[in-house]
């Protein structure tokens, strides 16, 4: 089978994949969760023609010769109106968000008025009328927040202005991570001789969270199929399996072997990209399954070029957008081969805000340290030509922290 | 008083900030947390000279000339190195990660050899010796992560390479939240005439959260001193104080004096920002205090502006980055006032990557839907002058979700 192209792999990984079902959450849990369905405001904001100001609600005709002499006679604070009407030569003494007593039509602010015994005397009445006018925020029944939008503080804010105490959110995707390897331990291990430290299952673990998803560790199997079965089956609840590596013999062999015996329908397991060259992929029953290569760089890559966006289609979350704009080579580049090469670079920034961006000296796809260095990947189409310093080329930032 | 710069307030509030005690948390729990100290690896990666491909482990010297048949006498996978060494003609069957066994000092990859019984035959012996030299990655006692680093996806992968179970983090600084307001009801109410929704606190609590701190909701004091100093005792074990809004009778009068009686010594109250006015700021005890504006707009942008570097510092993060370049202004702007002015804005990109800025039409501080909707704010300087559509702004991005 010949491998497949980045762009075609990402096709079949996503495919079909359609958003969770939805779940209720109180607004102070849904940050960073994603609304399942458009949200409409409860009530209209504001609710009634407000002060924007401190200072006296007045008629405008009253104040347009100055100065004049108004007789005081009541207070709307926010939460206690006043209850009556300004008549002709009448003011009411009124604090920012109360409600603009019937009659009155212009709030002259603080700093122009003069408090005296049972009356104030204005001395300007300029800059507008002060009065936030009733739903200039927004009416009752307006969708201020969208299915597909992800929660953040602002959008908390405004679901609690629309007087929402919670909110439809799709259910956090599961993942499930199974390790595989004779000689993978788990981190803080006494190690022998021929052991080597599980890293993977960690930085998946994070970047699932962050994406919106919920990781179920499985632990390491043993390179044999029935350790590999019986994690497999307790992560049966899980909406993608995530294998990492495979066996000593022929990575992922042992790992589709062992899956074919429990259902699994291989997809593929080669794709034309660097790092990250075998990537299987496939269903069971419901389950998606994806397997990452062994190494931690590739597994990384492998994770956010493929796992993120079948995250975001479980989660209803359109495509990730990215605005980030072609990047300043540091210096000059070879011509690529025939897979997609995801370089780790580092950038720095030009005086007029343009990313200059220079792969690390070594590509090796083993050097952990180098991925957490970089902060951005360089993306080689297949058999790019060479270019020179000064091109531009495609990035993906990578986040920090 | 004069009302205080934005700078200065700034300089204020987070003068004496120093870092958080440290804490260790598992690997599991560290994501988004910030390194306490620096941290050094734990073991040399690769631990040995590694194969990077799956092939046969020969003497450089015996692929010299080709093609070369080798008689296999061992095999190392990862995790079941070869014990043994690779004499003259021989080669031993090897897996990406294993061992390079002694006396080969070359890999030949399996797509250049030809298996025949116990021997192999070497048709190709190009490309690099394709072995990973002991330590490539990194050495033990390197130090790879470093105190302030902000731990996400990779760096987290990198400490389980690295060997660590565990990493000392700062403590989450605890931010109480104190919403004031005989008129404010939680969201959700069935709202009464002069009632308004509570919506400030969601939004503060998930933004410190997302800048590695931990909410501590309060709720809604009535505006008269017992309640103010009730709730304010109950988060007295936060290390800074968030009160909201102050009273109906000018902002802060009530929440000021309510806690001078508790020991709040006021350092300002006045800046020159819009919107945000009224922030009053000061200190009771060990405890921060930062009153912002009832305001939902000017409370969030305050606490983006003021609060977040606050957690910053208090976690030992340091300065935010930011490589915004200033983006170019879609329409003219009018000369500014004396404050400094925050305005929701929206963004268009070019073609060429570069980011089109367009203030919202009405910007009301009063508008809830409308900073939900910006994507950045525009910042103006106290007294900037007009400028030209076409003219570059710096501007701060909010996050999206």
């Amino acid at each position: 089978m010949a491998p497949l192209s980045v762009a075609e792999a990402l096709d079949r990984v996503t495919k079909g994949l359609a958003p969770l079902e939805a779940e209720r959450v109180a607004l102070g849990e849904a940050s960073g969760r994603v609304l399942a369905e458009d949200v409409a405001a409860q009530l209209t904001q504001p609710p009634f023609d407000a002060s924007a100001m401190d200072g006296y609600a007045v008629r405008a005709a009253d104040v347009a010769a100055l100065p004049a002499t108004l007789r005081v006679i009541g207070r709307s604070a926010a939460g206690a109106g006043f209850r009556g009407r300004v008549g002709p030569g009448e003011a009411v003494r009124i604090f920012t968000g109360a409600p603009v007593p019937e009659g009155a039509d212009f709030i002259v602010i603080q700093e122009n008025a003069e408090e005296a015994p049972g009356s104030v005397i204005v001395r300007e009445a300029a800059g507008g009328s002060f009065i936030r006018p009733r739903g200039q925020d927004f009416s009752e029944g307006d969708i201020l927040l969208t299915a597909g939008t992800r929660l953040g503080p602002r959008e908390l804010m405004l679901a609690a202005a629309m007087n929402r105490a919670d909110l439809p959110v799709r259910r956090k995707p599961r993942v499930a991570i199974l390790a595989t390897g004779n000689e993978v331990v788990p981190p803080g291990s006494e190690l022998a001789a021929d052991q080597i430290v599980s890293s993977v299952p960690i930085g998946l673990a994070a970047l699932i969270a962050r994406h919106g998803g919920e990781a179920m560790p499985l632990g390491i199997a043993r390179d044999e199929p029935e350790s590999i079965v019986t994690l497999a089956r307790a992560g049966s609840a899980a909406d993608i399996l995530v294998t990492i590596g495979g066996a000593s013999v022929g990575e992922y062999d042992l790992v589709a072997t062992a899956l074919k015996a429990e259902g699994l329908e291989l997809d593929f397991w080669k794709i034309a990209m660097r790092p990250g060259k075998p990537l299987l992929f496939g269903r069971m029953g419901k389950q998606r399954v994806l397997g990452v290569p062994g190494n931690p760089v590739s597994a990384l890559i492998c994770a956010e070029v493929f796992l993120v966006p079948m995250l975001r289609k479980l989660l209803g979350a359109g495509e990730r957008e990215s605005h980030e704009p072609d990047a300043i080579l540091g210096e000059a580049l070879a011509a690529n081969g025939p897979r997609e090469h995801y370089m780790r670079a580092l950038s720095e920034w030009r005086e007029d805000g343009a990313r200059v961006v220079t792969p690390l000296p070594s590509q090796d796809s083993s050097l952990v340290a180098a991925l957490a260095r970089a902060d951005c990947l360089i993306v080689r189409p297949p058999n790019a030509p060479a270019l020179p310093r000064g091109a531009r080329v495609r990035i993906v930032p990578l986040d920090r922290g």
